[in-house]
Order: C-alpha cells, then structure tokens, then sequence
C-alpha cells in the first residue's frame, strides 16, 4: 500500500465514520472528545494507542453491517472484550477500529434439561457466573479479573484458571458459538448438544483465536453441576519428586474430586511468607509447597474421605507437614497465600511476569536452570516460581530489584530460551497477542506457523480482522 | 477434467504405482491379486469399491512422500484406520489410492507425570487401552469396535462411546497431533500439555474431519486415573419429565462420578426381554428405562453414597422401580440390556440404523413426532429408541418387518426432517461420511457448510485428500 497524504487519510476516516453512524447509529460510533481512553489499551505492558474510532454495536446484525463497512474502506477492525487480556491481543492497532462488544450483554437462555445457557459475548464473566449460580448450575471458569473480563474474551483467549484440572479450558466448556467473519457474514453455530459430529467443529477455529479468525458475538456455554462442599490442603514436601508423586496420587485417589493442585517453590512461600496479611501456615525450608483443592457432592462422604487420602500420603512419606482445611474459611485463607501474587508489583516493584507450559516432570529441573542462568547473566536477580502444576503451567515473576527499566530482553531471552530447550510452550493460559509473537517460532514449528497463516489467509485475506496479532 | 481413453488411465495408473513402489518399498504398495479385499469397504451399508493401489507405509516420512507422490499424479488419497466407520469415510473411491495405517502401530511413550501417551495412528484402540491400563491408567474412550478400530481413526471421527457424559468425545482425550497434510506436508504438534495457548490450535481441524483435512499420524492422549470401583443401577421411570429430572439429580448428587446415562424407550426394552440370553430385571409397562453408571475412586465410600442417592430418587418420586447393582457381574449384565442392540441384525431383520442428537428436553417429543409420522408413512413400521441421553444422543433403529429393500428414503425423511424441526443433528457421533453427506444442510446452515468449503479449498485446494467425504 503506498502512504496516503494525511489529508486524503482524513477524509478518508471522515467517509468511514459518516457510513459507520449511517448503518450503526450515532451512539454506537464514538470518535474524537467522545471516544473513551479505556478503550486504547488493555492490560497488557504495552502503551494506549488511540483508533479512529471506537465502535459500540448492540446487535450480530450491527456487528456484521461494521465489518463490511471497515472491510469496504480497507480499515482493520480490532475486537474488544473487557480489555484484562496480557498480551496485547485487544490493544487497538493505528489506523484501526475498535469494536467493543460492551454493549452486547446478557443471557439469552438457560436450558437446564441439556445444562447450557445462551449468552452474548460482552457479557461480564461474574454475571454470567451469578446467572448459572441463580439457576442451580456451576461455571467453573474463574479468574481474577471475573468481574471485568467478557465471556467472549474468555473464548477468543482459551481463558484458563485455578480448576483447569478438573474443568478444563474455556473451550470444554463452549458447546456453540455465533460468530462475524472478516467478511461481514455471520457463522451461527448456537449448539445445545454434547455430541454434534455434523461435519468440521467450526467453534474451535475461533476459541483460542484472540479475535484473527472471526468475532464472538454469542455462545452457548455448558453449565455443570455446583459442588456441595469444597475441601482443601495445604503441603509442604520434601522434593519435587514427591510433588510428581503427590500430584498422581491425586489423581487416583481423589479422581474427579481433585478441583486444584497448585505448587509454590520456596522463593514464592518466602515472599508471601513476609507479606503483612498473609497468614502463611506451615514453616519456610521446604523443598515445595502444594495447595491441594477437591470439591465433592456430599460432605458427609467427601469431607472424611480427603482426609483419610491427605493421611495415607503422609503415611507413605510423600509430605513433610501438612494443613487441612476445617472450613470454608480455612479453604479462602489457604488461596489467599496462593492469590498473593496479585500484590506482587506492591511488594516486588518493577519486574516481568510469565505464564509458562511445561512437562510435569521437566519442572523442577526447569525451574533449577532458570534460577542458575538468570544469576549468571543478571546477579542478584530474583525469580519466584508458582502455577497450576497439574495442567503443566508455571507462572514466573523475575527481575532486578529495584532496575528501571527492567532488562527485560535478557530475562525473556532466559526465560523462553530454556521453554524452548525443554520442550514447553510460550503461552499456557494468556494467549500470544503481540507481546509473546516474537517468541512463537521458539515452540511452535515451521510447518505449524504457516498452517496458522493459512488459516488467516483463508478466513481473512485482506487482513481486516485484528491483524499482526498472533501470527 | 476431460475424460481419459482408458488406456492413458491404465498408463497413468502404472507410472504412479511405480513411483510410489520406489518410494515406500514394494511391501508398501499393493495392487492387482495382492491388494486385499478388506480395503474396499468399511462397516457403513455402502458397497466395496476398489482402489487403484493400498499403501500401507510405516512411517510418517512415508506418508509424506505418498502424498507427494499421489498429488503430483493428481490421484487423491483415501485414509483408512480400522475400517469400522458406519458412515463410508474410510470407503476408497473410485480412481483412489487408499492408504491404510495399519502398520503404523505401537506405543511410543508413556509420560506419568503428565499423564499422557504418544502412540502411532493405526494402533488399535483396545491396544491403547491395554497399555494405559498396564501403566495404571485408563482411556475412558470405548467402542463395540474396540478390537478393529485404530485410534488414528477414532480421532478424526470424533468418536464418542458410552462414558462421553464424564470424559467427553475423543476430542477431550487428544493433547497433540502429527498430522500429515495434503501437500504432503508434515505438522508436528505432539503437545504433551493440558494448557498451550500459543497460537491457534491446529489439533482441532483434524479431529473430526474424517481425514478431508490431513492424514493423522500420531497422537499425544491424555491418560486418566482408573476408577477404583464401579456401580449402576437400572431405573424404571413413570415418565419422560422424570427422565429429564433423574437426570438433573444425577449429575447434581453424583457430580463428576455419573459415567453414563443410558436411556431406552419401552419398544426397545420390550424387544430386548424377548431375545434368548439377555436378563431384564425390570418388567415391562414403563414410560421409560434409565441405565445410571457411578466410578468411584474408593468402594467403602462410593458404594454406599450411590445408594442412599437412588433410595433418595424414588423418595423423591422419580422412580417407578429400580434395581442396584451389588457386584461386576449385575453392572456387566445391566450393560448387556443396554449392549443388546448389537444383536438387532439377527432378531429385527433387515432396518435402518441413525446417529442423531437432539437437545434433551425435546427428546420425548421427537420419539412421540418420529413414531406417529412413520406409523402414517408407513404404516406396520417399526422403531427403536434408545440411547446416550446424557449427552443428546439418541440412537434409533426403525424399517418395515421383512421389507427387502427397506423403504430407506423414507425412513431418513421421517427421521432427518424431524431432527431439522426439533434442532439436532443428524450425527451425534458416527460423522458424515459419503451417506449422511446429503443431509447435511438439515442441521448446518448455508454459511456453516460455505466456511466447512473455504477450509477445505484452504487446506487440500486441489481436492486430493478424501475428497466428496463430508462437505
């Protein structure tokens, strides 16, 4: 494309904006004073950058008639949910639109015989949470940002979370979904159905797809039973090998009770140790710390049976201390040590935060090389290792005290470089977006790349839908 | 493409025999007498058809080269796994190459840790099985076919099976995928973790596309623990609201420990009580049968707590009559009720069988629907149904005692045009395939059907890999 005079661009913007107002209405274009700063950014590390125009659309129809309409002006339109994504994928592009689904909220139906509920894609997490809560159901899908993030963001990103293990990701949890080709014409696959074999799932081009592919604008979500009771456990553990030993003996003993199994290294324990607030209830000097979550359908059976399996992996040498939960107090006092990394920039200052995948068995090891190679090229960096060790995810928070700026380039080089050597991946729950693309090459193949260009290709030639995202 | 004198065909034909003999080796490649007759048809009601040649390479290079090779002659590829497929997506067709996997078989790796296993495509499910239970696992997903099936082919069919409503479709089991494509491209994504949102998910196109996308040629599958005990109860029900109610309170009281919800129909539970062999222990008279499965991690709990949540059911009133299993042999038996329509062939006679699904509440009202439009269609007809309705499965079979041929047009009229009335789809978890290929537009719209085509062209533009099959 050859550069356009700014007047010509201008008018050109002008041109988009009248037609835009003319089919959407002048309350779903905002520009100029009217466009609201919360839309140029997410929360990702990356700056505000202003669109052209931030678009509000009530409607599918609405939503379709703005993509044809920005397709027609060759300008990119980027998707925009409740804007707590990581990694850059909702942040505006220059020269693009942004198409915010805010004001597409909602739920549309709640089945209970096939235990799924309609919803539109704006709508907030928590309320969509409330909704199945108000309706005897369960979303498992949790997330610190639930009261801000939009259930279509949750599928655009493959959001994850705390019961991974037992739930799975956001896509186990979609049955169907509508969605805006760059095109302007409208996939409407609302199924209610478990089981729907009826040629290629279409849903799960666009789970995970962070808004490339195509425009969530509603879904049909799988609702599941509310646990009666919820018991806990925190460990302390002698090795990392009784971790893997721990973590398998959850498996098998607890089954699909087992609803979290989380890990602290002992860094992570220590920092939170020292946090006013935190009640941090075994001692510091072991080797791995495990908070241990399963939720069952009866106490009376549940309760007793958690704790004769927490005993008889004490009795097999595979905790060195251990904590159960006595009530549902203990069990919210037991996350708040694993949810105190949100204090973390408080407590931390500056530093760099990753959501990393690994083999289970490759954790610790993984964990002794960063720590090794981070004090090689960075002395007196510190690192601080926790996750959801069960789904193989490791979350890192690193840096050098008190650095401004933080050398950022040489702790991701560390960081990813050793993902790599150990077969992990980039990205366990927050996706790509703009800020992991530089590093997507160091996991995913050649081959595999240029299929996702394909895809692109395929579903968005001309580039309209969120472009330089992902891939 | 204009027709071809058939000795250019014969000629054509001879040059890529040769190629793909240098190529893969003489053993790989069989034609003419060696060429075994198996290859020529699967388990759906379509007739043989021979290929050109039957590859059976051992490697994913070779694969790779045969594809090359097949597209450089412009001769398209049929994959084949078990050949159990009911649908004809396994059928060669006329001008094909059918390459089978069925050397392509073994265990590569067991993870523990991560609680996965890498196997190679033409592997027989029951192998599979076999193996995870050997390592202490279990693979939940299980077939009548178990001992024919290769697992390869259980993945891009989506296969489904009778424990679906706890572990999900095939699909839930697979963490990664080699895949080769049509250009003879290989896509290595044997991802061995629970969680990797690093880019798109590719893994997803192959499964359930019924080997029109690429050829699949190993996997990465999730283990799970195995169940440390097994109960089951079979409910008679006073009528269909209380189906959906037991329901409910199975997956509320049972939680994530409910492994099946079979539900069958009083025809079919009557014709069943009549064959030689199989134990109803239910009179007949019902509204409707439920079969209520239970695995358990630990009996001394389990056991008991299925108990006293049936005895609570029919207080409750949902219950006409029951009965519990108390050991192996009443849960096999109270499976062999439900198993019993393997026999159908022998005691019905000549009948039509389908694979719908249909949301739960409406299931009641489509039997009704079904029954009344076939007795006007055809009148002295019959129909059978029953089914996984936990998960929006039904099974039906239906003809017209001793008719050769079945009034087969009419039957999938009936049957179809009432699943595209009550919003389900006309495959739950057999596929598409060539048979169910007409219907397709009964459940999935115009622009579904139009973005399944942009995939394919997208994928295999040049129509080489299974083409005609699904879409």
């Amino acid at each position: 494309m050859t550069a356009m005079p700014d007047a010509s661009r201008s008018e050109a913007a002008t041109a988009l904006v009248a037609a835009l107002v003319a089919a959407l209405g002048d309350k779903a274009v905002l520009t100029g004073a009217e466009r609201p700063a919360r839309n140029d950014a997410d929360w990702s590390t990356l700056g505000p950058q202003a669109p052209l125009a931030v678009l509000r659309p009530t409607t599918t129809e609405a939503v379709a008639a703005a993509m044809r309409i920005c397709a027609a002006h060759g300008v990119p339109v980027v998707p925009q949910g409740g804007l707590t994504g990581l990694c850059g994928g909702a942040r505006p592009l220059a020269g693009s639109v942004a198409l915010s689904l805010e004001r597409m909220t909602g739920i549309e139906a709640i089945d209970p015989a096939s235990a799924s509920m309609t919803v539109r894609a704006g709508t907030p997490l928590q309320v969509v949470q409330e909704a199945a809560d108000a309706a005897g159901f369960l979303i498992p899908l949790d997330l610190g940002a639930r009261g801000s993030c939009a259930i279509g963001g949750n599928a655009s990103t493959n959001a994850g979370g705390n019961r991974v293990i037992r739930y799975g990701m956001t896509r186990e949890m979609i049955l169907g979904l509508e969605v805006v080709l760059a095109d302007g014409s409208v996939i409407t696959g609302l199924n209610r159905m478990i089981k729907n074999n009826a040629g290629y799932d279409l849903k799960h081009l666009f789970i995970g797809s962070e808004g490339t592919l195509g425009i969530i604008t509603r879904l049909v979500l799988r609702l599941f039973p509310k646990p009666a009771c919820t018991v806990a456990a925190l460990c302390a553990l002698p090795d990392y090998a009784s971790v893997v030993g721990l973590l398998a003996a959850s498996r098998r003993g607890l089954g699909p009770m087992l609803s979290a199994f989380e890990v602290m290294w002992p860094d992570y324990w220590e920092t939170v140790g020292a946090m006013p607030g935190v009640r941090v209830p075994l001692p510091q000097g072991h080797a791995a710390y495990c908070l241990i979550e399963a939720q069952g359908t009866d106490e009376t059976f549940d309760a007793p049976r958690f704790e004769a399996w927490l005993e008889a992996q004490a009795e097999a040498g595979l905790l060195a201390d251990a904590v159960l939960s006595r009530s549902v107090a203990d069990v919210k006092a037991f996350w708040g040590v694993r949810d105190a990394c949100s204090e973390f920039p408080q407590v931390l200052g500056p530093h760099e935060s990753f959501d990393i995948g690994l083999p289970v068995a490759a954790m610790d090891d993984y964990v002794r090389a960063c720590k090794a190679a981070l004090a090689e090229r960075l002395p007196g960096a510190f690192a601080l290792f926790y996750g959801h060790i069960g789904d193989g995810n490791l979350h890192i928070v690193a840096g050098l005290k008190g650095a401004r700026p933080q050398p950022k380039d040489v702790i991701q080089e560390v960081i990813y470089g050793l993902v790599r050597e150990f077969g992990g991946t980039i990205s366990a729950e927050h996706g790509i977006g703009l800020t992991k693309k530089p590093w997507l090459g160091h996991v995913r193949s050649e081959a595999e790349i240029a299929l996702m260009r394909r895809l692109k290709a395929a579903l968005d030639p001309d580039g309209m839908l969120n472009p330089g995202k992902v891939v």
